[in-house]
């Protein structure tokens, strides 16, 4: 198993079980610089404050996600890794999971560290 | 509209329609080179031979994919373009499509062209 994939499993473990916490995704900004970007179901967004502003504001306190399928790579020379999820978001409340498919590229930041430069979010209601 | 969008949606097109044309697949190792990876329902090619020779040997002849949303970022000061589609794919005899998930990075060639720097595919049975 490649570097990149160990990465790629430790920060979706990381990012979904931070996001699924009550009052968690505040703590996501940690994950996220001013050149990241977002696009939440075709909405964009850049910059950690006004995507943690967005992740925060959604219409539901609480959920679970459940990881279907994770793919990593290495992305070129930069030494960044994109990561690709399916699976199944379930919403306080409601009766049945919604699939969703996720994408992130991760950059190196300090040493052995990473953030989000893309972040893109599609529930798949087709 | 950036022009990335209208990069990624042109490649898009492109890129379904050449595939969904009978004896099209072959065609695509024109938007691949060495450094290329695809990860294809989990399994890992590189390099534009090797990942044509998986597109071409799948156990379809013909299929139809869908596109239901796609979204577009610039990948960072690369160039690069992360492109993320939602769809369904129905395969030849097959009463029901799937839905699947694929996320491309596209990265700048000769001036004003691209070549698929990153592939992964999946289909969402969860």
């Amino acid at each position: 198993m490649g570097d990149f994939e160990s990465v790629g499993k430790a920060f979706v473990g990381h990012y979904y079980k931070t996001f699924d916490t009550p009052g968690g995704r505040g703590q996501l900004a940690a994950l996220y610089q001013e050149t990241s970007m977002l696009t939440w179901e075709g909405q964009k967004m850049q910059g950690a404050q006004n995507i943690v502003q967005k992740l925060t504001s959604l219409p539901f306190q609480s959920c679970t996600h459940h990881v279907s399928t994770m793919d990593c790579q290495p992305s070129g020379q930069t030494g960044g890794i994109i990561v690709s999820v399916t699976g199944q978001l379930l919403v306080e409340g409601e009766q049945h999971p919604l699939k969703f498919s996720q994408v992130f590229q991760l950059m190196p930041s300090t040493p052995g560290n990473y953030f989000v430069l893309n972040d893109i979010f599609r529930l798949n209601y087709a």
